[in-house]
């Protein structure tokens, strides 16, 4: 595939990631390609759902699941604007998904390198291809501008109380 | 809590692990108990629902916080009758559970000590306390004779088309 295919399905995630922001969800996006066709979409939903698990990459693997009636997802990629953390990373292995393309690495939490590297462990039975940095400028702007209006707005709150 | 308390929940994740065998699926249950009462239940539902993530811990923790209306559960302990796996893990830190009790350990896959120990990583912003082996032998033969059965209904099969 070329890059410029593979950064069309990053900006469909990106527009996954913007959907959450405007959520007041932190924001982060996912979409499952197959054939070249988007089957999964997701956006982070943990705090509009109240559920721990609404990560968007979960969202996106269980849409594709549904779509394909199917638990495996063995060829299909993932594009996700920020690096997987572990639970999604696990989602991602029992999937058996072939490819990850993620955005921005996570240092504090990120399991596909940065504190773990739990897609390329080939101790569990299967393993991911993963390429990061895709469009990772833009997925990290999104990231910044959200934690900063978030402290802005505590700042705010905190002066009204005090 | 007393040692009995926790062996009566087990005996409830080990009831929800009885489910999915029922369904043919790998029999692990799982249950999320919060002030001595049962707010979540679930047993493996990855084959009946066709959707990759659907571990016993998943389901119950999804349950639990259905039940509270939130994604936190600081107060909650989660019983199970296996070792978590990376995914779990994950959802299990990131729900913020307090305590993990789990049966049988899995060298294959476990995350909570075998492979990985994702519950006890200080690196992450939540830690679970971890006991393991309470009724281990009850889960493992549940796992033991579902494989069995499993490896003799595959041999009869190939048997017949021989």
């Amino acid at each position: 595939m070329e890059g410029i295919q593979h950064e069309l399905f990053m900006r469909e995630a990106l527009k996954e990631a913007e959907k959450a922001r405007e959520l007041d969800e932190v924001p982060i996006g996912a979409v499952v390609v197959r054939d070249g066709e988007i089957i999964g979409r997701g956006h982070n939903l943990r705090e509009s759902t109240r559920n721990a698990t609404m990560h968007a990459e979960m969202v996106a693997i269980q849409e594709a699941n549904e779509q394909l009636a199917n638990w495996r997802l063995e060829e299909c990629d993932l594009y996700v604007t920020v690096e997987p953390c572990v639970m999604c990373g696990g989602a991602i292995i029992w999937s058996r998904m072939r490819t990850v393309y993620f955005g921005a690495h996570d240092p504090k939490g990120g399991a596909a390198g940065s504190l773990l590297n739990v897609l390329e462990d080939d101790r569990f039975n299967h393993t991911a291809t993963v390429y990061s940095g895709l469009l990772a400028e833009e997925s990290q702007r999104l990231l910044k501008d959200f934690f900063r209006e978030l402290r802005k707005r505590k700042k705010q709150k905190n002066g009204e109380h005090a």
